[in-house]
C-alpha cells in the first residue's frame, strides 16, 4: 500500500513505509482470528437495540450527551454485578472501543519525552498507540511460560521511569492471567517511582487492559476491585469480547476521577455518538443473554487446550499456553507457522499468525467451528513436513 | 476541573491546567449555540435508521467492515449529487465526526517539528488538534472583513513551511465563504512550498474544512471539484450540520487516494462502528428529506442578518459578518459580550461567546426559535448599558 503514497505528501517521516494495522478481513467459513464472540446477539437483544435507536433517532440533529452519563452509570451497574465493586459515574468513561480509550490514555499521559512500559509478548496494538502519540515504547520480557516477570518489570520501571505501565489481564495473545499479588507489587513499586520529564511527586499510571477478563476462571478477582485504593490505577474494559458487541465499538475505563478528568481534556468533543450510547444501553438491558455463552466458551477453551496437547508436530506434542481468555496460543515449536496458517485457510479456517515465533493463536468459536478447526489442524499436522 | 486532578498523575506537562473543550450543554428552551440543524429527522428517516440497525444487529458480535466500503460509496454518491464531482471509494474516508477526520490528518501529517497553518479568527478546535498531536499551530490573520488575506497566507506558507494548511469554507465562527480563486492561489503556492523537517519534493497538504458548505449560496463551487487536479488537497465534510445528523457523529474526507492511504495508517482499527455505518447509510437513503430545510435556513440567515443590522448597541448599528453558513457573527462593538450572552440566557436563549472580542455567534433555529431570539436580543439591547 505504501507504494501508493506519492512522495509529495508530508506523511510523518516515521510513518513512511508503515502499513495500516489489522488482521486480514477475509470471507472464510470459520473465522477464529480476531477473538470475537461467535454467538450473535439474540433476536430480543437486536429488537431492543433497534427500539432504543428508534427512540433517540428524532434527536439526531442535536449533538449527543458529551459526558454520556447514562452509559457511564450502566458501566458502573455492570461492574457492580460482574466484579462486586462500587464505582461512581465519575470513575467511568466510555469511548469507541478500548482502542480509543487507550489512545486517550496515551494522549493524556504520553508524548515526546514520555515512555510507556509493557510486558511482551503482548497486544500488538500497544506500540501503535505509542507511535501515534510519540511516546517511547519499552518492554520487560515475560517469563518463558508468559507469566509476568515481576522483578524484571519493577527493575524496568525503576530504569526507564515510564509515565504509563501497561499490563494485560488476561494477556493477548498468550491468554495468561495476571496474578493479583503480582499486580499489587507493581502498583506498590509505581507508587514511589518517578516519571521521566515530570515533576517530583508524579508517579506512573498503571493501566490494566482487561478486554478478555470475563473469560477468567471463576473466583479470580478483577483489578477494578483495587481502584478505590489506587488513584493511579486505570482498568480498561470492552463490550467487544464476552459481551459479543465488537461491531458496536464500545470500550470503557474504570479509574479514579482524576484519571478520567485527564482523559476528558484530550477526548474529541462528542466522541461517542447518541446511537452508540443507545445501542450500548440496550445491550446492557440484556446482560444475562449477552454473557450467557461465556461459560460455554470457557469450557470449549479447556477442551480445545486438552485436545491440542494430544496433537504432535514433528514428533513432539504441541504446547498450549495457559489461558484464561477466549483464545489459545499453541504450537511453541512450529518451524513454519505461516504454512500451517495458510493450509488451515485453504481448509476454510482462519486463525492468526501472532505472538512469538513458533506459535499460532486460535480463538474459540461455536462447537461446530471448533470441530472444523480440529479436523483441519489434524489434517495439516498429519501431512509430511519439510524438516527445517 | 483541573483542581480535581491529583498531583501524582503524570498528565502531560502542557495539559496541566487545561479544560475539556466544548460549549456548555445547558437545558435551555432555545439552543442556538452549536450550529446544529434545528429540524429533527422525519419519522420516515428515523424508521429507516432503526430498520437498518435492526438488520445488522445480529452481526454485532463481529467487528465492522474496517474499510466501510459501502458508506464510502454513499459519500461518493452524495458528493456527485451535491457538487457534481466524480470520486471513487478510494478517494473517500469516514470517521466519528469531522473531529476524528481532522485528528487523523494531524496524526498523519503533523507531529513534533511539523507546523499547521490556519487563518484566524477560525474554528477554535484547530489549536486543540495541534496540541493533541504536538504539532505547532500558526496563523495568518484574515482581513478586517474576515475574508482570507491571500498574500499574508502565502507569505506565512513560505515563512513557516507548514505540513498542513487549514482553510475553512465557510469559515467558523465568521461564516465567511472561501473564494475559489483564492483557494487556487494558495494551492499553487503550496505546490512548490517546502515542508519543514520533510524531504525535498514534499509539499503541504491543503485541507479545506467544508463542515457548513451546504449552506453556501447557490452556484458557489465546493473545493471537492479540485481534488482530481490536486493530489495534496483534502476536503473535510460532515453529516452533522446541513444533514441534521450531529448525534450520529459521521464526518468524511474527500481527497486523493494517497492522502486517504496516509489516514489509514494512523486510524484506529475498526474506528467506525457497524451501527454508525448502518445509520449513515439509512440517512443517505433520505438525502432529500435530510437536506429539505437547508434552503429555508439560508433564507432565515438572510432575514436574520438584515434584522440584526437594524438593531443598535450604544447608538451604533450592529455589524454582521457576511455568512454563507447557518450561523451569523454579529455585534462587532459589544463592550460586554459576556453580559449580553448571560442576559439572553436568562431569557431562555443560548448563543455562543466565540470569535474576536466584541462579537457573538448565533446559529439559525426554527422560525419560532428565531422569533424568541429577536425578542430577547431586542430587550437586552434596549436596556440601559454601563458605558465602558
Amino acid at each position: 500500500m505504501s507504494e501508493s503514497i506519492p512522495a509529495s505528501l508530508p506523511l510523518r517521516n516515521d510513518l513512511i513505509g508503515e502499513e495500516p494495522y489489522g488482521a486480514p478481513q477475509l470471507d472464510v467459513p470459520v473465522c477464529l482470528n480476531v477473538n470475537e464472540n461467535p454467538y450473535a446477539p439474540d433476536p430480543a437483544v437486536c429488537d431492543s437495540i433497534a427500539a432504543r435507536v428508534r427512540r433517540i433517532a428524532p434527536t439526531l440533529n442535536r449533538y449527543p450527551d458529551r459526558e454520556h452519563i447514562e452509559l457511564r452509570q450502566a458501566f458502573a451497574t455492570y461492574l457492580k454485578r460482574e466484579s462486586g465493586v462500587d464505582l461512581s459515574v465519575d470513575q467511568l468513561w466510555g469511548a469507541n472501543g478500548s482502542n480509543e480509550i487507550m489512545l486517550q490514555v496515551f494522549q493524556a499521559f504520553g508524548g515526546p519525552g514520555r515512555t510507556a512500559l509493557g510486558c511482551d509478548p503482548t497486544y500488538s496494538m500497544y506500540p501503535e498507540y505509542a507511535r501515534d502519540t510519540f511516546t517511547a515504547w519499552r518492554v520487560a520480557h515475560r517469563n518463558e511460560d508468559f507469566t509476568l516477570n515481576v522483578e524484571r518489570t519493577i527493575a524496568a520501571i525503576n530504569e526507564v521511569h515510564p509515565a504509563i505501565v501497561l499490563l494485560t489481564s488476561p494477556n493477548n495473545p498468550t491468554g495468561t492471567p495476571l496474578n493479583m499479588a503480582d499486580l499489587k507489587r507493581i502498583l506498590a513499586a509505581c507508587e514511589t517511582a518517578p516519571v521521566a520529564g515530570a515533576a517530583e511527586g508524579v508517579h506512573p499510571v498503571v493501566v490494566v487492559d482487561e478486554a478478555y477478563i470475563e473469560f477468567r476462571n471463576l473466583g479470580t478477582p478483577s483489578a477494578v476491585t483495587l481502584i478505590g485504593e489506587h488513584p493511579n490505577l486505570a482498568v480498561s474494559r470492552t463490550m467487544s469480547k464476552a459481551f459479543a458487541f465488537a461491531g458496536a465499538r464500545v470500550g470503557y475505563m474504570a479509574a479514579s476521577k482524576g484519571i478520567i478528568d485527564c482523559l476528558r481534556i484530550v477526548r474529541m468533543p462528542y466522541h461517542l455518538s447518541a446511537i452508540t450510547q443507545a445501542a450500548a444501553l440496550a445491550a446492557f438491558e440484556h446482560t444475562d443473554e449477552q454473557l450467557s455463552r461465556v461459560g460455554h466458551l470457557r469450557d470449549i477453551r479447556q477442551q480445545t487446550a486438552a485436545w491440542l496437547k494430544t496433537q504432535t508436530y514433528q514428533g513432539r506434542p504441541l504446547e498450549v499456553a495457559e489461558s484464561e481468555s477466549n483464545f489459545l496460543l499453541f504450537g511453541g515449536h512450529f518451524a513454519d507457522r505461516d504454512r500451517i496458517f495458510r493450509e488451515l485457510l485453504d481448509r476454510g479456517v482462519l486463525i492468526r499468525v501472532v505472538g512469538p515465533e513458533g506459535w499460532l493463536r486460535v480463538c474459540m468459536g461455536t462447537d461446530e467451528e471448533m470441530a472444523r478447526f480440529r479436523t483441519a489442524l489434524a489434517e495439516v499436522l498429519a501431512e509430511p513436513q519439510d524438516a527445517d
